[in-house]
């Protein structure tokens, strides 16, 4: 019995957590209650033992139409009245000619009973119906029905109008109590989520970004992200629950076009199909986030002293990224529209910068050291050596480089008493300029590849992969550019938007500003 | 008239069309005809008025529980069940409790009312409640019916049993003609849907790799996939509807496990969570295969001479994956075990080789340009003609690089001649060996940036898009090398699915080899 008790307190407890994240539901739950009570009062003062032998309608519309949102109410409600009176006008029709059929009555019924179950599965399979699945399904059931319980009392119209009447009473208390208390609009609830999921990319692709900058690593990637499906990890969870809310969308806009104008949405045919348009653009910008995870989740990393080079660069663009998508966000949630198309001025700026940097830098994107296949592990230390050196001059001013030029200088030097010991056949081309020493290397390797290759393939397999490193940060720079690129098309879609839904003008802000 | 007729004839060969399509549907469309018609006809034949006067409970059972797979038929079936025995009960103990009140029932009645659909629709809001939602449905239009009509009839006992015995008889006649003839199992349609998936990722990975390499290029990007809707552009539908599958994957998980061991699925608790794992590290895997699409959807894009410098190592990971992909969706179509852990074998070599050639040639992947800031149109023009002039060597034969070799000494001599123009400041660092060659560069352009800073920065901003192009070819293939990667985890799971589900041994294929 303790742990009973235990449990009915959990359950308790779990109810009460639902109904505080969501007040909605205990509303919802109330004015179902409320419903059911006042139908089974009506039916309880009515007098007439008819009404009461057909209660059993007017309870089932009501349970069947009472959905959460008023979309879902009242789709469901017409579904219903129009299955309903076509059931009953077909029915009405069957039976007479069934009765012209004389004998045969009874064979004739089983017949339309039969054909009109067929065509009307059928065509309910079809896939444009599925929205009025539900209105097929109570066709059946009314003309079934009627052609059933009319055969054996001979009387088809009163059952069609007794059936009628309760079911029009059960529909007009549930609709009453769901429209009049505290209605709760899929309309609503559609615009909360396409926030939402601007909030939720915009928080990813900071944590991405920030997180392949502090070099974050998953020490064991989480099967649930492998295998995609709903984890805690918030990186993951902010894109996967923008990305996956299609089908979510999909309901909310088939309950939402359904939905008188109302509060901030007075307009006859409000434009519910752009907010998922919207979405889908942002959905594009998310697939973008989700590859630049995936950069994270992969195990060829790019070294961190190469990451930190673009960092800055890299940072900008994620915050001013992620701050497009919370402007944005907050523009559809308050319903104003852009003040001014420059929106995107700062990011494109930040990518520019990025770019500009990536051009400048992208031999540390590759990996230098195969391109002369050769091994040459100090030529390798020294290519980090330089990289940071060059790191260190590249964040001084200008005057300072006269100065800086000099320790260059020694640092060549000291290469040259190097490369002289490794340069050996080809050192014809070596007394090449700066700007073609690249392609003389290029193609000097061939020559070189004849008396290496015997002691290089082997040793060459297991770097392969590990090389790659390198190309990650160009792909996650190029990604996060792509992003950026994508984010144009997100300002298209909330442009019609705002124009479709006559967004209001954000004077305030101008004079804020 | 003319015009109705036109349209008649354009539905029947809607019809007609779906009906080729999928023979199931029409099938199922029969089997609720036959169903109905069953039902009819035992009302029909029995001559208790009693039971025509309840029969409505029979046919909306049959309605509503003739589903089109047996899983969601059994798991409708005994929700209904349930929740109708539980209502029963419930509405019987709270009759009683209401009889005592004496005077009070009346409002005792309606306060029962008004609770239990309060908590009846508060539980069902609960989330982890959503695959008993139409229990509860039923459980409150049960309860309710037994309160109101046994209110009136006071025969509590009779409404309750004999609604019981015709949704027996509702059910029993809906599952009798469902699971007998021709019956359609929703696992089926899972295992299907995941074979699907292989098929239409392994399609998209062609078909990116392929339009990729031809330079495929969309005049107008489709706006449909710019907002992730469905589209018939075979490249994306193939991976679209793989990403898009996870809720009617999920679905059809709910329906399967409610399905009793049949035809190929002869286990138990049969482990179709395990399908669903497996299409979920296949979509892992689309994702990277959406990224690439990406890369040619985009802008920014590689030229086509640099792209056909990895053309045949790209194509043939692009061709080896995508047999991996159908080789595993075949297996598990036919529900075989894999013959040899090797099957990523071949893919692995393939990546590697595209590794190794990028490693050999990444000086592609970036714009050199770039790196001396300085404007060098002829300089420029010599890059691409020596990538040529490489390209052409690369396909030599080694016995025939000596040869070539003296081609490369003249060539790397006309160059000295145009350095020795260009090179002015920091020529005493040239003497350098080609290993370091590379690296000197770097660290001599910030010298050089004193003396060009002041025309370049204007001319660089049309250029930085555009300098991103051949960085967008390093995506693809850190993309194509990362599809690669994650197949690994794919494999796991589809082991771990064969495992389970007790898939038979590849013998025969062992001996056709």
């Amino acid at each position: 019995i303790r742990e009973l008790w235990k449990k009915v307190q959990e359950i308790a407890v779990a109810g009460w957590e639902l109904g505080r994240s969501d007040p909605r539901k205990i509303v919802f739950a109330g004015k179902m209650g409320l419903a059911l009570t006042l139908v089974s009062l009506l039916i309880f003062l009515e007098p007439s033992k008819n009404i009461a032998r057909y209660a059993v309608w007017a309870i089932l519309t009501v349970v069947v139409v009472f959905e959460f949102s008023i979309g879902a109410t009242l789709s469901k409600g017409l579904n219903r009245g129009l299955g309903t009176l076509l059931a009953g006008g077909l029915a009405l029709g069957a039976a007479e000619l069934s009765h012209l059929m004389g004998d045969w009555a009874e064979l004739a019924t089983i017949m339309w009973i039969f054909i009109t179950g067929f065509v009307a599965t059928f065509v309910r399979l079809y896939p444009t119906m599925k929205p009025y699945d539900y209105g097929f399904r109570v066709f059946l059931l009314t003309f079934c029905f009627i052609m059933v319980s009319g055969y054996r009392t001979g009387e088809f119209v009163a059952t069609a109008v007794n059936r009628f009447l309760l079911i029009a009473l059960g529909a007009g208390v549930g609709l009453g109590v769901n429209l009049c208390i505290f209605p709760i609009w899929a309309g609503e609830d559609l615009h909360d989520l396409v926030v939402k999921n601007f909030m939720g990319v915009a928080k990813s692709l900071e944590g991405c970004v920030n997180g392949y900058l502090q070099c974050v690593e998953y020490e064991r990637v989480p099967s649930k992200i492998l295998t995609y499906q709903a984890s805690d990890d918030p990186l993951y969870s902010g894109y996967r629950s923008a990305v996956q809310s299609t089908s979510q969308e999909d309901t909310l806009l088939g309950f939402a076009i359904w939905e008188p104008p109302h509060g901030r949405y007075k307009m006859l045919k409000y434009p519910w199909k752009n907010y998922v348009k919207v979405s889908g653009a942002l959905r594009h910008c998310a697939f973008m986030v989700m590859a630049m995870h995936g950069c994270i989740l992969s195990e060829i990393q790019a070294p961190p002293e190469r990451r930190r080079v673009f960092s800055n660069e890299m940072q900008r663009v994620g915050s001013e990224g992620a701050k497009v998508l919370r402007e944005l966000g907050n523009r559809v949630k308050t319903m104003t529209r852009l003040s001014s198309p420059s929106i995107l001025f700062e990011v494109h700026e930040a990518a520019e910068d990025l770019q500009r940097k990536i051009d400048r830098k992208s031999y540390i994107l590759v990996n230098s050291q195969h391109w002369e296949i050769g091994r040459r592990p100090e030529g390798i230390e020294h290519v980090d050596g330089v990289n940071s050196g060059n790191r260190f001059l590249a964040t001084k001013s200008l005057s300072e480089t006269v100065i800086d030029f000099r320790a260059i200088n020694n640092l060549s030097k000291s290469w040259d008493v190097q490369n002289s010991v490794n340069t050996g056949l080809d050192s014809s081309t070596q007394t090449v300029g700066s700007p073609e020493a690249l392609l003389t290397k290029q193609i000097s390797w061939p020559a070189r590849q004849i008396s290496i290759l015997d002691n290089i393939p082997d040793e060459e397999e297991p770097s392969t992969y590990e090389s790659a490193s390198a190309l990650s940060l160009a792909t996650f720079t190029s990604l996060l550019i792509e992003f950026v690129a994508r984010l144009q098309n997100l300002v298209d879609a909330f442009e019609e938007l705002s124009e479709k839904a006559k967004f209001k003008e954000p004077v305030q802000e101008l004079i804020v500003q």
